[in-house]
This record gives structure tokens, sequence and C-alpha cells, in this order.
């Protein structure tokens, strides 16, 4: 458009700069993005730029030539994530300093440690707090391979996870990007809603007499949770079954769920472990062992633990997600995109963006930084995407050719995961899918040239890909790793807490007021329930809050 | 944020303005959004307000309190349609106009008739192209019925539809939706990503010997859908089974598909039907036939229909889809909101987004007007969104407290499909549901105060309500048609072609492109295969296209 891309956001009366603002790099990028390279440009695309482009690691390659950046944009971003202290604070958090805080107001205060729990193999931090969290975190798995063998021996086919957002999102995602590697006769399922239809249409598909159900909940007081967790408890007493023969428990110690008389097992997570980075604990720990084995779980836990080490090498042309955090920057703060779409050429991937929605989003919707004070700058994006080629036939009209420019994380693999395929002219379906996706990479950045103003393509959309051997469960531990770690950075280079989750509270507060509106109306007048009248009614009384 | 949100682009050049910008109800509008109405303020959401904002009708309330308008904004939107004449387009398409195309450039210069495939109720479209293509679509369904009366005898338990894009999205989003309904042992599948793994996946849960097979392409060409016909062909022929006792098609008439040969039973649509509005003729109709039984699908239909009736009343009162579209043009073009995030407390819709974001994107996600010109304004958003309750434990906290500002269009309903449900603390999951429904519409409307930077809620983040009674056939198909008009009034106001897709066709030129390159390179090394190596080639050679 006509418009220069850096238009930074006017600052505003006489509050002071962020340090965000302050870092010297963010001047020097600030000049760059006034007039970024050009993709389009015959030769641009050339092998030297394709080769130098790249980094690589864990058996992924990450290739970024298609992107608007260039040597010196490049080492700027690098030069900022060091004045920004990233690899330290990437340190910091792996050894367990309290990072989640915001500095003089009240805040969780607490250590990060999702990385301790899959701690366990080569170069292990050495950090007290972190030795401990590991020491924990493996003192679960050992009591949950002892569970399961016991399983084993029982006749149970299904296992329903019950739990929302963090409990349910990347737990959901991994099972089903794990499903070509699932234990015969084992399916695995989840509730999250606490819509009624959802337990309902989830419990009919299943035998109740062979499931087990896994609440989930860290404080043990989600109401979508306990609620659901109710009616199956219902449901099962109306079988004739007893409860607690089917229930497991994962939450945190001490909470209203810690409860043994109640469960058959119980496994433990801690306030370190913040529900959008619990996968890696029992709140996928359960699930992920019921359909691929404790073995197989371990292999998700090594793949992210290689890239939690990656992650803290200086080597730019090593670490993934590092440069895909400083990528993600340029995008966000000096080509002002709002948005980042995340394609998987990958069926299996399917629910991923879904997690990664909330992982991003949640962590990096911010708008204060560590000191409390506003961010006078872009913070997290809005994360969104579904499988390619599915996207193609979609959504990219408008990547392609809207008036809003969308960075695109490509994600694809050299091999299907079931290597079940046919030759059709000369090519597998494998080979078409990466042909597609390698084709779109090219097609976003170089664009086309026509006279019909309807087959003009403009070309430099930013996009990058992310190529793995074939989706393993270590593979997909190690993407799991990749986006939590990115996302992490990004949100050191803003300096704003990834942690919490202060935005979810209000709405949570409301909710229960709605609901003894809800208890008061049907007490007063039971038959008469209009919902629009209600709904006007209530915001109407709203007014006096 | 500090700067005004009403930043219209820089006029580039000499170029004319395009009619968008021309009209006078623009230059109005632009007035008002300077200074948007605070919703925050105490008192704003008084009843009176809550009572004026709202429109009604097919048992559906749209609640738009909580969007940043005004009496003066609604008026100037509503003059600005009249402006566009948008009752009229909408009149000249649902009457078999030629509307699909671009002037004085080569395009499609088709009718767009996808509301005729449902005009079999009341008030009858009496233009002589929209009568014509309702008869074809009803002599489909008798051609349906009398084809399902012959299955019903058969012992086919399930049905798997394999298509891509608007040939997989809508028909699965309304398969699931109307799970609660689904006719006992009739499950539907679909397959639709080149993936291998997708088809894999699919065919390892169902009994073939009992299972149907509907493909579905209008040019009887997509790469990805006659690709996993094979592959399908292929297992039945392994099986033992003959593909063409399993295969019905739906395709055009004299497409490479329409050949009886080869499919049971073969199912036409028209070139003016646009693929992304298709759910609601044979695309739709023999997979939601399966499951629900053809009475059924004509609720769907009746529903749909419906809506389309509404969209051409006057009444501001009552055109609900009009209502949306032009809620949606005042965030788009003069809050300048890049996304909208279309979230239904419903768990039975948890695809329609995905179908949402292509019906969408897919239509109004165009750089350029009806007569070729640039578009100097923003067309078609980025839509996304996840069922509530769940994304409140996701992606809210960015809705919430970023920086970037997200309409939202919230769905609810009155009762649940199934009806089971529990009474936990006096109050249902139903009435849960509603009453985080409720809660986060004010939440988002008014925000928080408070000294702890992190508690606190700037609100005034723009949403509305839908609210139906139930969500059954009849109302799922109403919401279908609901979001079509939306879109295809956005279009008439921006005065581009919603009916088109040319930005999907480069990257297919270039896939094939990539195609041939695998094979190439398969003939000369047929061993040494590797991915990013072989990308890096692909890329140097591509710089020669």
């Amino acid at each position: 458009m006509g418009e220069s891309l850096c238009h930074f956001q006017k600052k505003e009366g006489k509050r002071p700069m962020t340090q965000f603002q302050q870092y010297s790099n963010i001047q020097r990028l600030r000049q760059f993005c006034e007039n970024p390279i050009d993709l389009t440009k015959e030769g641009v695309l050339s092998k030297e730029r394709l080769e130098k482009m790249k980094a690589e690691s864990c058996g992924f390659k990450l290739l970024y030539a298609t992107e608007r950046v260039n040597d010196d944009v490049m080492q700027a971003l690098f030069d900022l994530g060091a004045e920004a202290h990233v690899l330290k604070k990437m340190h910091d958090m792996q050894s367990g300093e309290v990072i989640n805080k915001i500095e003089g107001y009240e805040s969780e205060n607490r250590m990060v440690l999702h990385t301790a729990m899959r701690d366990f193999f080569e170069d292990q931090n050495q950090a007290k707090a972190a030795r401990e969290a590991s020491k924990l975190a493996w003192d679960e798995i050992e009591k949950l391979r002892a569970f399961m063998k016991e399983i084993d021996k029982k006749d149970f086919t299904d296992l329903v996870q019950i739990g929302i957002g963090g409990s349910d999102l990347g737990p959901r995602a991994l099972t089903i990007a794990c499903h070509a590697y699932h234990k015969e006769h084992r399916r695995g399922h989840f509730i999250s809603n606490v819509d009624p239809d959802d337990a309902t249409q989830v419990i009919n598909d299943v035998d109740l007499s062979k499931t087990l159900f896994v609440v989930v909940s860290k404080s043990g007081s989600t109401l979508e949770t306990l609620t659901n967790e109710e009616l199956v408890r219902e449901r099962l007493r109306n079988a004739g079954l007893n409860p607690k023969d089917h229930f497991i428990a994962v939450t945190g110690k001490g909470s209203p769920m810690d409860d043994p008389s109640r469960y058959r097992a119980s496994f433990y997570i801690w306030d370190y472990i913040g529900g959008r980075y619990s996968v890696t604990s029992m709140v996928g720990g359960v699930m992920l062992s019921f359909v691929l084995g404790v073995d197989g779980f371990l292999e998700i836990l090594k793949g992210a633990s290689k890239i939690d080490k990656i992650a803290l090498s200086k080597d730019m042309n090593v670490n993934l997600p590092l440069v895909n955090a400083l990528l993600g920057i340029w995008n966000r703060n000096f080509l002002h995109l709002p948005t980042v779409a995340i394609i998987p050429y990958s069926q299996a991937l399917l629910r991923f963006p879904a997690h990664l929605q909330q992982l991003d989003m949640e962590s990096n919707g911010k708008s204060i930084v560590k000191k409390g004070d506003r961010a006078d700058f872009e913070t997290g994006p809005i994360i969104w995407g579904e499988p390619g080629t599915n996207g193609q036939h979609s959504f990219y009209q408008l990547i392609h050719q809207g008036t809003t420019i969308v960075p695109v994380e490509l994600i694809g693999f050299k091999e299907s995961q079931y290597s079940k395929d046919l030759e059709i002219q000369d090519t597998t379906s494998q080979e078409k899918l990466l042909s597609n996706l390698f084709a779109q990479s090219v097609a976003l950045a170089i664009g086309q040239k026509s006279d019909n103003p309807n087959k003009f393509f403009a070309g430099n959309r930013p996009n990058h890909l992310l190529l793995g051997a074939r989706l393993t469960p270590e593979t997909v531990g190690s993407l799991l790793s990749y986006f939590e770690n990115k996302v992490a950075f990004q949100g050191f280079i803003w300096n704003i807490n990834s942690f919490d989750q202060e935005g979810v509270q209000l709405g949570k507060v409301l909710a229960n007021k709605f609901i003894e509106l809800f208890k008061a109306k049907k007490h007063k007048q039971k038959s008469d329930f209009d919902l629009g009248k209600n709904y006007l009614e209530f915001l109407e009384d709203l007014n006096g809050f």
C-alpha cells in the first residue's frame, strides 16, 4: 500500500519510553524497514540467498529466504536479541528463576519450569530448582508407568480427558498428531466445553465399563471441568458403575481435587507449570501414555528437551526457535502485520494451530511490560491456521490477494506417517503435498505480474518453511518445544510476562454474576425463561456493577 | 491507542477514487469514527440502548449494543447500504443476474445462484433463471431421495466424502453441527487433504464393504480429490470389492468425472454454484441426506431459504445478515480492525468457523473492485475462531488485553441439542454456558478499571451476540445463509466480486511445476532424495520462470 510500513505508534503524553523502544537496535531496524527487500525482483531468490537464509538442528531445517529480511536486518535482529539478553533470560527460565511476575504489583511470582518436565536426557540443567522439579516430574512418570502396567492388565479401551484450555488443547493436538503411533484398541477422547452436548456426544461414543476418565485441573476449581466431571460421574452411577474405579486426577497438591478417595489414581502438577506449557507434564502424560505407551510419551519428552537445549545456543544457524522469534518481531513490530498463519502440510497436525493459538496469544497478548508500564509497541499477534493443502482451497485467496498481509509459517515433512501412498501420474501423494508446500512459499514471495488485474499477485508475502523428516512422537515433541521457546523469546524481547493470564479473570468474575442472576431468575419465575429478554434485563442490572 | 482510529490510506498518485470512497456516507462515517461511542462509560449500556440496538427474525436475535456504534452511525451505515444499492444487488443475485465478473477483463461471467438451491418454500423468486435453477436442483433432490431409498435397504453404515475446500468445509461443518440428529448406525467421514495420511486414517476407521464414498468436484479435475479417489479405489480393489458399487459422484455435467460407468450414482452441480456456497446443493446434500435423511436435509434448506428472504428486507430491525454486514464494514473500514473472531458457544459448531473462514476470506479477500481498479480501502478481514467457552481458556487473553483489537461475533442458543444436562449448584451446564456468553460480551465492552495495570481491561472491544432457540437442522441452515448473505452484502458495498477466486491459481500453477521437478529428479537420481537440498535446487531453478 502507499503508506510506509513503518508507522510506529505515537507516544502518548510524557510517559517514558519502554525498554523495548530504547534498544539501539530498534532504531537500526526502524531504518531498515523503511525499505525492506523486494522479493518480487528477478533473481532475488538466488541460490546464495536460499543457502544463507537457513538454520538447522535436530533434523529440522528452517528456510527463511522468503521472508522480507536481508543480512543487515538479520544481524540487527540478532543484535536486538543480544541487547535484550534473550539467551540469559532463557537460561534463567530453564534454571528456575522467578520470572512469572510484574515488578511492583501483585502478581503470580512463580518459577517457569515446564522445561524441567522433560530434562531427563542430555546436558541436564544443574540449577537446584530445575533439578528438584525434574526429580519430582520423574517420580510422577514412574508412578505413571506402574499405573499403566496395572491398566494394561485390564480391559480398558478408551480414555477420556476432561479439561479445558491448556488441559485440553495441547494434549488433544498431540494425541491427534501421534494417531499413527497409537496402540491398537486404544482410543483417546476429550471433553472440554461446559456445553453439555460436548460430554453427551463423547459419552455416547464409548462403552462406559471399559472407559477411564482423567480429570485435569491444576487449581482443582475450573468450572467447566468440575461440571463435566460431575456429569460423567452421574452417568457412571446411572450405569451401575463406581465412579472411583474410572476416575484419575491430575491436579496440584492440596487442591480441592487432591482427594485420593475419589480417584483410582492421582498425578501431580505444580504452580510453575503454566496450563499452556503443560503438555509434557502429567497434563499430557496420562493420555499420551495411554495411547502411545509410556515409552512413546518419553519420545515426545526427548524431542522437546532437544529443542530446549538448542534454545540456549548462540549460533544463529542452529537456534531455530530464536530465529523464528526474531522473524516474528520483524513482521510484527516493523512490518506491522497483525496476524500469523501457521499452516502445517500434515493432516495429523490438524489441531496443532489451535494449541499454538492458546500458547502464543495467551502468553503474549498483553499490554503491559514487566514493570507495569503500558506497552508502547505491538505485542503478540493473532495466531490462526488450518492444515495445507486444505487452506489453499479456502483462505489462501486472501493471503495471496487480500489487502491485509499475513505472514505464514509453513511446516512440512519429507515422509508421511503411515507410508501408505500411491504413485499416480508418476508422483506420490506425499510428493504432491510437498510440491504444493514449496509452490506456495515461492508464490507468496514472488507474486505474478499480469495485465489482468485479477491475475495480478503483488507478492512480498513473508513466509518461511520448517521442514522435518517425519512426524513422529519425538519430532512432534520438538515441534511443540520449538513454538514454546519461540513464544518465550518474543516475550523476553518485548519484556512482557508471557506466563500469567490476568486477561481471563474479568470474564470469570462476570460469568459468576450471570450464574447468580440465572439462579435468582429461576426461583422467581421458573417457567417464563426468555433468552433475549433475560439478556436485556441482565445487562440492565449489570449497569449497577 | 494514542493515534486516531480513522487513518484512511493515503491515495496513491493520481488514480481516481473507487466508488466506495466516493459514497457520501463514507465521508459521514469518517467523521463519526473520529470519536466512536465509549462503551466503558457508566450507564452507556442502558436498557434503552440494549433494546434499540437489536434486530430479530426467523427465531434469531442479533444484539449489538456492545458494538461501538450509536444511532447516527447505524443510520449512516444503512444509508451507505442504500447508496450502494445492496438490496437491489441482493435481488439481482437471487434472480440470476450475471454478477460474477470483472468488467473489461477476462473473468468467470457467471450467475450466482446458490439461493436457488433451496428456494422451494415460501415467496419463491420468479425470475426465469432462478426458477430454472431451482427446478434442476429439485430434480437432483428427487434423484437423491430415490437413491437413499435404495441405500436404506442395504447395509451401508458409513459414507466418506472426498472433496476439498468448498466440497469439504461446509458439508463437514454441518454434518458435525447436526450430529445430535444423525440416524442411528450412520456415520459420516471426510477425506480432503492430499496428505496420504488423511485417507489412510479414515479408511482404517471403516469397514470398506459397508462404506460408500462420494467424490465431490465441480470441475472433476481437483488434484487432491482425484488423487484420494484413486487411493480409495485401489484400497477397495485390494479388498476384493468393486469400486463402482461404492462410489458416488457429485460433479458438473460434462466434467471428466461425469462418467456413470465408474459411479453407482451421479449428482450434478452447476457453474453458478461457487464451491464455498455449495453446501445446500448436492455438494452437501448427499452426506447430509445419508446421516439425517432427505427430510433432514430439506430442513436445512428451509432454514437457509428463510434467511435468503429476510436478506431482501428493507427493515433494519429484521434483515439480520445486512445488519451484521454493516457492523463489519464499520469495524473494518472505520475502526480499521484487521480480523473478526467468530465464537459459537456450542460445541456442535466446532468446525463452523473453519467453513466461515473459507466463505468470507475466499469471497472478499480481494484487492480489486469490479471494474478492475485497485481497492483503495480495506476489504475482507481475516476470519478465525473456536467454540466458547473453550476460547476463554485460550486466546481470550489477547482479545481482552492485547494490543490488537479483535471484533467478536458471539453465537449462542437457549437450549442444548441433546437436552442431557445436570443441575450442579442450582444451575445447568447450559445456563453456565450462557452465563459465560453474556459475561464475555459485557466484559469486552465495559472493561475494568484497576490500580494494578495487570488487572486493567481497556474495554471498548466491539462484539455482538446472535442468539437462537436451539441448534437444529433448520437453524443451522439459517445460520449458514446468514453468513453467506453477510459476505455477499459486504462485497456489494465494497463493489468487489465475491464469487471468483483467482488468488488460488498461481499456487496451482507453481505446484504443477514442482510436481514436474519431482518427476525429473526421480528419474535422474532416485535414491538420493534430500528434501532441504531439493528445495534449494528447486527454488534456484524457479528463478528461471
